[in-house]
């Protein structure tokens, strides 16, 4: 079977933030994992990083990407990459919720804190 | 710079099909590749394969799948998981135009036609 019909997003226990993995390991990858999430108004991620690339598409709302010294802002029809192994932290500003899809390249998405603490993701990555 | 605004889809000399490379290795990526595009109704890429992954987010629109000696359907809000190394054709069955986001497991992104000619792409990777 090569088509799956996508899970509904759902509360993570985050804050604000819904998700749902659209393709990775338990679907017989083993080189991508494929994210969807919403964040509310005011919702942002915990720091973290990944030891893998990541790209995010924004489909609608307003984030920032905080990352390093930088704050960088996006939107609809903006794409934000991230390189592996660095720090970072995705924030909505906007009014709307911020739709995301997140690719990465790596199935599973092993996940740090910044003080390199492992993040246990309370979903299959 | 981590934030790109995305390009505008444009046509690929492939009847039907509008492009945009949305991110890959000429932006400092180097195991991803995120394509948009765009098949009306009717249009349908080569049979080819590539040697990585390939996850296929569906936006709107009808499809099918053709690989190997399956063909399988898919819409808007369905995922399509493509294995590396196997031949496969993507075709536009429905009234309105075909919108797909294309994850690569590697970039550029290598294709080859079923006789093991490589297709030299007419967009980056």
């Amino acid at each position: 079977m090569y088509v799956i019909a996508n899970q509904a997003p759902a509360a993570t226990g985050i804050p604000g933030i819904e998700h749902v993995t659209l393709a990775g390991s338990d679907d017989g990858l083993r080189r991508i994992s494929v994210w969807q999430q919403s964040l509310a108004p005011g919702a942002a991620t915990p720091p973290h990083r990944h030891d893998c690339e990541e790209v995010v598409l924004c489909r609608a709302g307003a984030g920032e990407l905080h990352i390093g010294e930088c704050i960088e802002r996006f939107g609809a029809d903006m794409t934000v990459l991230i390189p592996a192994d660095v720090d970072h932290q995705i924030v909505s500003v906007g009014k709307e919720a911020l739709q995301l899809v997140a690719v990465f390249s790596a199935t599973p998405v092993a996940t740090w804190l910044p003080d390199g603490a492992p993040i246990e993701l309370p979903w299959r990555s």
